[in-house]
């Protein structure tokens, strides 16, 4: 890890991304305070940040800065947050609880959480159109249309209705990559290139080298996150992970098996950081987070 | 009306916005078709397109030109639209009917009506930023930013989640002109500031006039629903229009009485159409929506 800490970098992307959500939700006050209240919340759910982080990690690979991704890490965000809210309702995946908290609708109400998830995405192309940042009107039009078509019907919000048409389904590999590629993927994707936007200095060639790093790291990512659910599940239940346990909702160690899985993991892992030969030692953020995202227990 | 004929011209309208958002809905298919059918549904659900009618008589007022505002049309329909589809949800209003047809949720089921609401607002953001409509990228920019700011929680949102908090309370008429301000009329301020903005030509002068003029709109057309409701109620009921029937929620007729309703309904009316007092012919749609608003039967 050389010099960098990776911890440390992640704290402070975190506490950078916090004061810009802040500044944003405190001029939202006024009309409505509790539904600001429920933005606020939805919003400050002791997430990991992943996507500011990555925002922050794409600005910094282009030439060494990270303030200016300040903005779009907090749209970023709002978004990931609005589409918590909204999975979390009794309607979709009925959630009491996230990150050991009451979800949205359990601490306030279902219509107030509704609501804060609309205006939660509605803040987010705001605040692009709005952020005192210096950039191009091209680019704040280019980091708009990047938003909306990865969290539309072509990206998240398609996924989503994907991966509940696929309840109880049996699914291919490929069918449940298809579901993960836009549920999680698409606005991994987004985040990676509208960081690496708001550097004036960012050419074609960077942004297609940072995109095949966004599109390894967004499948790895949810590959781990079924590695540790099913080792999650064995530590709880007492019992071995089995092939009958996994197949009962499609994840990756169902498909290939644990260690297959887990195999599958270090190549994207690996196959990112290769995206990423061109970029000097500015890249180093990037390279760990691929290296911490297949390595992390939780 | 002279040679001008409105029910010719929302039916124009209306066929050209219906036009544009087959156009944008089709380009959505392929991934999650259920989801984009709901999106369909939910925007062609028989309505009268009022916002849409707006921007392109707003439009015309500059300088007699419609066309440009095609897809500012589209992406207001799409907001409206989605509001419709969440307010509509068990959760906040649970109306099982909308103009005789089942509401979004019930012909589909709750969580596709929730995701097709979520994706109609992010297409109308979108669309902002795709539209083949020849426009600076400044004008782009102030569109979405209007869109925002007037559909989140200093507007469109922020009104429905006064709304909420107001039911079974006793409102006075200011706490009342606030909800509707922001619940309905931003959305109309909305409409009448982007259909003017598409024209290049439009000065600042116009703007506020256009602003005066959707402001009293805005108002009149919530007067004369709760107007309509009172004697829809009266007939249906076939007793007279009590204030005690009135009071149980708070409307104009309630708090104002029947005959001083449709007394304020006519001068905001004449309001608005003063406010365009230095636009010429080519304001014509804009009057005689003014005088259509407080004149309609249904």
């Amino acid at each position: 890890m050389n010099e960098f800490q990776l911890d440390q970098y992640l704290k402070q992307c975190q506490q950078q991304v916090n004061q810009r959500l802040e500044y944003w939700l405190q001029q939202q006050n006024g009309l409505a305070p509790r539904l600001v209240e429920a933005m606020r919340y939805a919003t400050f759910n002791g997430g990991k940040r992943v996507r500011p982080v990555l925002a922050y990690a794409a600005a910094q690979a282009v030439d060494g800065e990270t303030t200016l991704a300040d903005d779009v890490a907090a749209a970023l965000e709002m978004v990931h947050s609005y589409s918590l809210v909204h999975d979390d309702l009794p309607a979709m995946d009925d959630d009491d609880l996230r990150r050991g908290k009451p979800t949205c609708h359990i601490a306030f109400d279902e219509a107030t959480a509704i609501l804060a998830g609309d205006a939660l995405q509605c803040l987010a192309f705001e605040v692009l159109t709005r952020s005192p940042v210096s950039m191009t009107d091209r680019t704040r039009l280019r980091l708009i249309q990047l938003l909306a078509t990865n969290s539309g019907t072509q990206g998240m919000a398609g996924g989503q209705a994907l991966d509940l048409a696929a309840e109880g389904q049996q699914l291919t590999l490929q069918q449940l990559e298809t579901i993960h590629h836009h549920k999680t993927g698409c606005l991994i994707r987004a985040s990676v290139a509208m960081g690496a936007l708001t550097r004036p200095e960012v050419n074609e060639d960077q942004l297609q080298a940072l995109d095949h790093y966004a599109q390894a790291i967004g499948l790895a990512f949810q590959v781990q996150d079924d590695i540790l659910d099913v080792i999650g599940e064995t530590e709880q239940l007492g019992k071995q992970q089995g092939a009958d346990l996994a197949l009962a909702k499609a994840t990756y160690p169902g498909l290939l098996g644990l260690e297959q899985a887990q195999q599958l993991a270090r190549e994207l892992s690996e196959k990112a950081i290769t995206a990423l030969q061109n970029f000097g030692p500015s890249a180093t953020p990037l390279r760990e987070l691929a290296r911490y995202i297949v390595s992390r227990s939780h």
